[in-house]
């Protein structure tokens, strides 16, 4: 949260391990971080980078305080000598980074640290928490928002996340992917993002009427009345004393461009089509229709391949929690280390495959097609190699390595993906407002086929390796054989 | 976080409705709400109750400040009047609820709240988002910790909490189920609870050789020197690598007890018993075998089943995120409402059975077997209903009424489940230290039967309603019919 200080918000082994550096007396080596995943949450083909603004502010307070300091010396494991160093520890490194509301895919840097070893040690824990969340809610975001195609999508999940932050955080990055708005005061307040909702069924159970809790609802917020329709029947009571309440509104000369009703249980397909029936007849032809039960993508797209009248979903669960998978993957592995005036590429050998990183300086080159400005592949290369749009390029599969493609010079452009975000410790970004992110995450997500947006299954997007850097992990891996 | 005004973290549609409440001039009528839940998590019988402490102090520091006023003057759809009286809104009601840590079931209050219903309706959205994240992650690690049975769980998800309150309140949730300490160093700091850790991959990666690293590491931090040993290769280059280190530390005169190997890939079963035999082979059979690999409490009993040689587990996403189960579906009801002296019960219908509340001002009794101290069920009555230990009493299934048992007296006790918190806005109620949380926690869990501690299918623990709440239910819901 805004002007908190999270400096302690590191797992302990960090500090340990700082406390080891500045033991060995080479905790001022300056070392390469990359962080990155490994695997797209929620089967999708693609994710969406978010969470960089408040990585940023974590970064530009860091500081151990007296009282941080204190608690530390009592864990009775710290030398007075490192802790001293401690408290005039900040952020003095290099800091790249994807702009938010990227679309990114596994195995490429999302942020790069270039810093003193036991700075970059410390910022790993907090950067992959704030990094990893908003990447996994704006993720499911955009998933929602493609399933509601011009549907609006809204937020609604704060009573169930998983805690405050998760609540104001979450719905930032909601709307990065693809919401329009949350119900979450906070969060509007702090990121200037629209705030929407109705009313709740205790509303309607504090009067001694349903049709009278509408009335005083509907006349005290004629421009936003949307009457939540279920407390005690959908079709026999809701929608008629909605229906009443419309006509009571018409009656008294109040042209409302944003009224309806809102379903909240039972079957949405069946009921949101009689009651746009029942809407119409009466009248109502603009009406909306809005559903917030239990929503994910899946049932939007099945409700909407169903015929339902529904225009406007509240989406609550199911998107900030990420419910059908929670955590988004990223992790943080050294790559190189500044020795004798040269970055040495440093490697982490696994059995499992995907687990090898990738050794090295590194930049990530976006391609994209000249003509239609789709996506082609994104390429991983070492950070002295030097790419030009003039050359043909030969990109080829890091596993399946027969698998090539000869992209000829005018047929595709490239595109530098890490961008400068903090140079020596200050800070030469601005992070844009909430809605120009979400804005440009629209672009975004165009440079996409629909193939790779599909719910199930959807086409995986390339991440190549540069011939050099290729050459390079296979030497490591070699050279590192049991 | 403590101190900070989370007054604005509310749905939007609690600030519309309280204008509505506001503007009907029945903002200060005086009402119940329920918090409480419909279905546990993760496919348990039961759940943990946790977040209470901060409950109470969102309550405690609830006011708009000025700000908080010109934003919402902002939206354009607030009166002056109300803002006004919203600037001097406190919380002036009671509260009721379970103390943390007591084992909970669906359907019984778990919070009561009684206050004028401009209040409570503000709060719903905070309570639950407290509530919920809490409660839910108190209820993984009790499974967690149940799986593990005498071994240790540390709670190591931080990284992939979903952002930083997820991680620290988590940290605090999981230590009240049953994990003994968390690597989460700032919630060790806020909630007094201890933190734990090793040393990471890029620890080994930043040396020239793992051996060397692993000396360092070991003679910097001797007492609390658990070797990460999967870097490169496990049982060819990790373990006998440890091995020699801990040779080196005996030569040295160091006589540790808490020193050992993690392993964090790999099949932990095979491994942790390669390397149990190498290490007890080598004279070092004290030396602890840790893990830390996604694992859950489905793993970690698998993994015992199979005979790993593992007594101390670090769990991380699974536990944090509540993986499986990533939502506690905690809801908060209108249950009655002052009139004319007396608390009128209020009902909401659903066509789903489970959705249909229990209307009334109530309270829930707890009774226990006298000979073994089980809980027998847990039995929700009416406000004014009074029971005594010297009758006998019948208790019955809500759903399928002819089941029925007697408890003769003498055979059980009574105990009042909710306690007060709050009384005219004052907190009367001591939060405990969360270790103390923690320990009454483990005795609360004593009190289920195996069976219903079981990870799969457990037998369900019984759920009441007296005779005259019964009654008042089903009248009520007779009325209400279409």
């Amino acid at each position: 949260m805004p002007g908190l200080n999270l400096t302690l918000l590191t797992d302990f082994y960090e500090l340990t391990m700082m406390q080891g550096y500045f033991h060995e007396n080479k905790h001022e080596e300056c070392v390469v971080f990359d962080l990155f995943y490994r695997m797209n949450p929620n089967g999708s083909s693609f994710s969406v980078a978010a969470g960089l603004k408040q990585a940023i502010e974590y970064l530009e307070l860091l500081n151990f305080d007296d009282d941080d300091i204190a608690y530390l010396r009592n864990q009775g494991v710290f030398e007075e000598s490192f802790l001293s160093y401690l408290s005039e520890l900040r952020f003095t490194g290099d800091l790249y980074a994807v702009p938010e509301g990227t679309v990114i895919f596994p195995g490429e840097p999302i942020v790069k640290v270039i810093a003193p070893i036991i700075q970059a040690q410390l910022i790993e824990t907090a950067l992959l928490n704030i990094i990893n969340h908003q990447s996994l809610i704006a993720t499911k975001a955009a998933r929602v928002k493609w399933a509601a195609e011009d549907g609006v999508v809204l937020e609604f999940g704060l009573r169930r996340a998983q805690g405050p932050d998760a609540g104001i955080l979450g719905a930032r990055a909601a709307v990065i992917g693809g919401c329009s708005a949350t119900s979450n005061v906070l969060a509007g307040k702090l990121f200037d993002i629209p705030v929407k909702g109705t009313h709740a069924h205790s509303w309607v159970m504090s009067f001694d009427t349903e049709l009278e809790s509408f009335r005083k609802y509907a006349f005290l917020f004629p421009h936003a009345c949307i009457l939540l329709v279920d407390t005690y029947d959908t079709l026999r009571s809701g929608v008629p004393n909605a229906i009443k309440i419309f006509n009571e509104m018409k009656a008294a000369g109040i042209d409302s461009k944003n009224y309806g009703i809102r379903l909240d249980s039972g079957d949405l397909s069946y009921l949101s089509k009689k009651a746009r029936i029942m809407l119409d007849n009466a009248g109502f032809t603009d009406a909306i229709i809005s559903a917030s039960s239990d929503l994910d993508e899946y049932l939007i797209r099945d409700l909407k391949l169903q015929g339902a009248k529904i225009t406007l979903w509240g989406v609550g669960t199911n998107l900030i929690t990420s419910k059908d998978c929670p955590a988004f993957g990223g992790v943080y592995k050294l790559t190189a280390q500044y020795k004798n005036g040269v970055f040495e590429p440093k490697i982490k050998i696994s059995e499992t495959h995907v687990k090898i990183t990738n050794p090295g300086n590194k930049r990530t080159l976006r391609l994209y097609d000249t003509v239609n400005h789709k996506l082609i592949a994104d390429l991983i290369v070492l950070n002295e190699e030097i790419y030009n749009e003039t050359d043909d390029l030969i990109i080829f599969d890091p596993i399946e390595t027969w698998k090539n493609k000869t992209l000829l010079a005018g047929e595709y452009t490239i595109r530098e993906l890490l961008v400068p975000i903090i140079t020596g410790g200050m800070t030469i970004y601005e992070s844009p407002a909430t809605f120009d992110i979400k804005k440009y995450c629209e672009t975004e997500l165009k440079t996409l086929w629909d193939e790779s947006k599909r719910l199930i299954n959807p086409q995986e997007v390339y991440v190549d390796l540069s011939r050099p850097l290729y050459d390079l992990k296979m030497n490591m891996i070699e050279k590192n054989k049991f």
